[in-house]
Formats: C-alpha cells, structure tokens, sequence
C-alpha cells in the first residue's frame, strides 16, 4: 500500500528530510508516527532533499506500507497521524498512490522562496525563520537582476562545489524579489535546482546590493561556469519550499 | 556602573531569564556578551522571571559592573552588544541607571499576553510561539469571564501549589480576550503575578470555553483560595511579557 501525503514542516529543529542515522530528520518522525499509527515500518521517500534547518509549505513524500499494515480511512489519516507528529510537522492532505509511486520522480518544478527579514532592528521572534539583513535593500533592482536566471542554463556556478550530478543544466521558469512589509522575498521556480542553487543565488543578490559584485553580471556570472564567480551562500534559515508541481 | 536594558526575546532555546548552573538562560547569554564587550564579569538583574519557554517582547534588566570595565558609549552599546547576543535576544534601548539599581523593585505594573492560534489546521512555523487550539472559542464571552479577574484579590487558586511567597493578594488593573485573525489573545495588566497565574487563569478560560467548569464561576473560584478550584496550567509555548511599567 502506497500513500501520497502533502505536508509542510518548520526545518528548525531537523537535519533536513531526508533519513540519516544519528540524526533527527522529517522522514524520521514520520516513519516513527507512520509505525504507531498503521502498526508496522514503512518506507518514505520525498519530492526533494531540503537540508538541514530548510522549511516547506508544501512538500510531497510517498509512504509504502506492506501488505499487513493497519487499514485506517484514507481520509482520516492526516488527523490520525497530525496527533502522533511533533507539532512542527503538519499533514495536509493523504490520498492512495500507485504502488511504487515516487514523487521525486513524478515531480515537474518546484518553487522555492527566500524570505529576508529587512529591519535595522533584531526580532527575535524569526529566529531560524528568516534571513535578518539591516542594510537597505531595494527590491525592484533586484527584482530586475532576478529575472536574468530565468532560462534554461548551465547553472554549475551556482551549485556547492563538490557536488555528484549528472548534469548541470536546469530551466529556471521564473524567479523575482518582492516586498512584504519589511520582509523581502526571493522566489524561484524551476524543473530543478542543483546543491545550494537558491541560497547562492540570493547570496550573489545580496553581493550586487552591496556593490561587491556588479549589476547586471548574473548572465556572465553563469556563462563563466564557475562557483567563485557567483555570491557567498545565504544560511538555510529563510528558505522555504513553497509549491512542488506533480505530473 | 549600572545600566538599564530594554529587550526583548523569544523563550523557545532558554530555560527562562533567570541565570541557573548548567543552564542556557536570558540572562546567561547577557552575562557572556557583556564580558566580551566589557572585559568584566557583570551582575544581572530582572525585572521578573519568566520561565522556560516564556517569551517578553518588552523586559527590563539592570547590568552591574565594576568600575575596571570598560567604557562603551551608552548609546552605542545596543547595536554593539547585539552583534554579541544570539539572534533570540534582542537589546532594544541601554541607559545608565542609578548605582544598583534592581528593577524588579521598580516596576509599578506589567501586561502579560498568551497567544492561542485557534485553527483546526496544524501550523509548523508557529511552533512554541503560540498555543495551537483547534476548537471553537467565543472570544467576546471569554473576554466577559476575563473581566472578573479585575480587582484586589487573594489569586491563591491561581497560584502554582508550594509557591512560597509572602502574600499571594494582587491587583488585577485590567484583563481582556480579544480576536485577531486566527490568533485568540488574553491579555492581563497587574502590580505582580504569582507562579503560573496567567497560565492558570488562560486554562481556566479554556474550561470554561469546553464546559469543565460554568461560565460566571470565576469569582467563586477566586473566594475558594484552592488551587483545584481553577483550570489547568497550559504550556508556556504562548505566553509573553508584554509591558513593563518603571517606576
């Protein structure tokens, strides 16, 4: 039996989706839940591997049970398992999935945001939840450089280096700044994004803000196909998956 | 030299203001950057000791030090001392205060908030900063049981059983449940608080809001002067302190 679940969780006190030994991850305390709820152990696999402190809105993982799981109402699973999940973890949705069905494979782009907290003053109540940055930052300049990722690139200048992939290229559909108050907000979407995409990416805006690198240089910065060339890598706590498209 | 902080902090990584061995605490983490910023070993005081957990969005401390330390302008040490806290700890304002000055003898009256986000939906990024409730609340009848606990009473049934304090009769200058969105808010301003009080007096709004206990019981709850009279103690995840009123 295999289920689709949309959930979103807060990655504050994970090291990310993905299972590891030793270390508490989302599939973790959902495998543990998923085992008190249908009474046997389960395989989860997810739309994409946020790391460790990344958060998501709205996150697709597949869970296959064996054949003498609990049966429990589809629809009642969310309000099942929601009260055998820490408070950090929220699922959304269930709904049966073809045996087998993995959405990292079914999924067709994924958006992310990055949320700047963009006030001369702390807020404490952000913490891990946004990128606090006190210097000004003007959100239709950036805006305007955003769309120069737009396209389908070679994108290895703005992937941690080291990474195993078989290929760098990625289409960027769309990706833009806007402000919310005193939040600004970098949002992209793409078929997929390579280790670090995002957050060097808005580690080079933040560079072109401060004048460390020029503006208008993101087209040159992805032809050099070079990871110095690009910005420095902005820390996880802003980072939001916000929508993954499945087929 | 003493002088007065402003600030404000998120509870969620402290076990309270108060400094305890083996223990991250507000005051810790105070007493930590001010030696790196001072060179000297300082003495911290509180305008009140929030518990693990608890958050203030404003709080009052006074910082001794020793005559050796060393000299910062006082108008620059806010943003100084802040590059040296934690992003959950924030220094709003620093003046120089009377030596030995302890605000906790100096504060005339404080608000306390506690934040219930009252939907059914689960809502990771809220985790420890709000009460999650997912059942109906009347916030115009809640704010009408407030009301009576406005006055000079004996909170004794609203005190933690085995406080050990010198009299437990506090005046309750105004108290009151509003809605904002999703948030049900229950506010109450008084010359001091005993243990748990305001978390008492929240889970006693909550039995009366479930039908545990009758609406118009709190008076009578107030004149039992017994501890098993009132509501329960909810988690400390909502509660702020809001105002503090010096001298």
């Amino acid at each position: 039996m295999t289920y689709l679940f949309e959930i979103s969780y807060s990655g504050v006190n994970y090291s990310g989706f993905q299972i590891q030994p030793n270390a508490k991850t989302i599939a973790g305390e959902l495998m543990r839940a998923s085992k008190l709820l249908f009474g046997a152990d389960c395989k989860v696999q997810g739309c994409s591997r946020t790391d460790a402190g990344v958060h998501a809105k709205q996150f697709f993982c597949s869970v296959h049970l064996p054949d003498d799981a609990n049966k429990v109402p589809v629809d009642r699973i969310p309000a099942a398992i929601n009260c055998l999940l820490p408070y950090d973890i929220a699922v959304k949705t269930a709904k049966l999935a073809p045996d087998g069905y993995n959405p990292r494979f079914e999924t067709v782009c994924k958006e992310y945001s990055y949320v700047i907290y963009n006030r001369a003053e702390k807020n404490p109540f952000f913490h891990k939840l946004k990128l606090p940055y006190p210097y000004h930052l003007d959100e239709k300049m950036l805006d305007s450089q955003a769309k120069d990722f737009i396209g389908e690139h070679d994108f290895t200048s703005f992937m941690a280096v080291g990474s195993d992939v078989s290929t760098t290229v990625r289409t960027v559909y769309d990706a833009g700044v806007v402000r919310d108050g005193d939040d600004v907000i970098y949002s992209v979407t793409a078929d997929g994004f390579l280790y670090n995409m995002v957050r060097i990416m808005v580690g080079t805006l933040l560079y072109i803000s401060e004048g460390k690198i020029e503006a208008g240089a993101i087209p040159k910065i992805i032809e050099a196909k070079d990871r110095s060339a690009a910005g420095f890598t902005v820390p996880p706590d802003g980072l939001y998956l916000t929508k993954a498209v499945l087929k």
